[in-house]
């Protein structure tokens, strides 16, 4: 079974979305007709992932415009400030959700009638959410160069479908290469402290009948000398300028475990991911999470009360132990000083 | 605070048990006067650890000896065969439980009146419980050779008082520093599955005052490369004749992030855990076990349901990894196929 996670449905002025608080035990859409529903859903993180939450933001832009009953232009875009204002304040360290209501704004400002701007947020937010698709999909076609007929693979954390339109990055490459004739078996890090692992790919995989396994995040090295590996795909935050990739907590302990079973690591990163002007690293800055992520699960006590505890939420891998970069326009590989610079060239250039 | 996890009381013919399974939320001495309760501590879990159940075995025979109604040496060694018959059954996987009653047996055998048989098996007891003390300070004492006067360590599972009568192996090492006057900061791996970091190594800590922090098992390689470390200190379930060393699922992860960051890495051995009869680690027999325990945390579904899950119990870290191997005997360091025969020929020579 296939899912998107996000649908605008124009006939009936709906977006259906996945609640994924309620995953992995129900599977339930809801179906949002108004931008204050919308913003409730990205501040109560019924949707989450930043591309899906960038391409929500713009539905509800549209949904706005669509039951806005402002009888001019002006007040018209008086009504989708006042929209915009509240999605900005739903998750603001989101930076797709900016990024795409930046978006909007231009198409708004750019309207010359009541009609064209509805006509136009509509197709813009159509193209934010079909990109998000097609660059995904480049990936996992870039990808399949480095995928073997029988493929065991290593995954870190949740990359799907659930965290952008659809298909997703890492978890994307997976599942295309199942649907392709690939012999698949996909072991998933549970992902301490969140467990996206055990909670949503597991879901997802499930959903497309991938076999796979759920593994606590220490096993790794063991399954891998034991019972084999052929790659690890994970996702990522930010790439900098020399390839070392911030991604959740727990990734560069799977490049390690990688690197010392001679397991290619390979990191996906839509090129949006990729800041050049960050050199490496050493100059990312790591958010430290609450410390009831890991105290506490479900919301019942699992650490001894009063221990001390450090929340990382997460971590860098240096470039050294990654084999290549996979982007929507090609795979970069060391030294990627070179390879990203090249990449990003190419980007620039529109080929 | 200091604290035993088991204590023979001579006078009131009681043996008094920390209960494990109320471990951290409530600390319960058990004080159980007859062979059959103890019997059941060991079988549900009260009690745990390979040494601490060897002797609350030993002192169950010691119950049985005391509490019997026998009138002659035959009638009492009767009822101490049934005694060990049950104990025998309680944890049938634990290999300390039959090595201490197959002491005990042995002084059963040999006794020569009722009140000479009651007083050797209290003197055979006893004796494993000092032993079992004594190869535990004496690991602390050979430890504190690598320790430097600041020492940031980390550790993995629980290794402390609650595995063993008293100090434990690992989390001994770490108390020892503090307690001698270290200045001592230790992360504790909140060891998936079963969380032992988490819900007993910290409660240990937090007991001594030891500054410390749990931190989920995948951010260790991080945390040493953004804080640093001074050394990692495990315990171990059976180490090889060439230092391969077999420990809890997630101790091989732990020392691939101490050899990236350039942390000595040391296992607290026991003698009796070196097994020189087994060539490499490739020999071990790793134990798998219930999908349960990362399905579930405290007995809430956690993972997607129906995900396919692997839970090898142990891992093998391999000796070239290993900086040292810290028993009773002294430091074995690399090669390891020298240096354990070495002390392993001290100890039959009984140096």
């Amino acid at each position: 079974m296939a899912f998107r996670s996000i649908e605008w449905i124009e006939d009936k002025g709906v977006l259906r979305l996945i609640d994924q608080t309620r995953l992995p035990d129900t599977l339930v859409y809801l179906d949002l007709t108004d931008e204050h529903a919308i913003c409730d859903a990205i501040r109560d993180m019924k949707v989450r992932g930043a591309p899906a939450i960038g391409v929500a933001a713009a539905y509800a832009i549209v949904a706005a415009a669509k039951r806005s009953k402002a009888e001019s232009l002006k007040d018209l875009r008086e009504d989708l400030r006042a929209a915009d204002n509240s999605l900005r304040a739903s998750r603001p360290t989101a930076v797709n959700l900016f990024w795409a209501l930046d978006r909007m704004a231009r198409v708004i400002g750019a309207a010359t009638s009541m009609k064209s701007l509805r006509t136009s947020v509509l197709a813009e937010a159509r193209a934010i959410e079909a990109e998000d698709v097609a660059v995904n999909q480049a990936i996992s076609r870039y990808a399949m160069e480095v995928v073997p007929q029988r493929a065991t693979f290593f995954h870190h954390c949740n990359t799907g479908s659930l965290a952008t339109v659809d298909l997703g990055t890492a978890l994307g490459v997976i599942r295309t290469a199942h649907e392709s004739g690939h012999e698949v078996f996909a072991y998933l890090d549970e992902t301490r402290p969140r467990l996206q692992g055990a909670k949503l790919s597991a879901w997802e995989l499930m959903q497309y009948g991938v076999p796979h396994a759920v593994i606590v995040d220490g096993a790794a090295p063991h399954i891998m000398r034991t019972k084999g590996a052929d790659l690890c795909v994970v996702g990522c935050d930010r790439v900098a300028a020399n390839g070392d990739t911030a991604n959740k907590i727990g990734t560069y302990a799977l490049a390690l475990a990688a690197k010392d079973n001679g397991v290619p690591f390979y990191v996906c990163a839509p090129t949006s991911t990729i800041d050049m002007t960050t050199q490496t690293g050493e100059c990312i800055e790591i958010e430290t999470r609450d410390e009831g992520e890991i105290t506490h699960i479900n919301a019942v006590r699992v650490a001894a009360k009063g221990a001390g505890v450090y929340n990382p939420a997460f971590d860098v891998t240096p470039a050294r132990l990654i084999s290549g970069i996979i982007t929507e326009f090609g795979i970069a590989k060391p030294p990627f000083e070179d390879s990203l610079m090249r990449i990003m060239k190419d980007k620039h250039d529109g080929k």
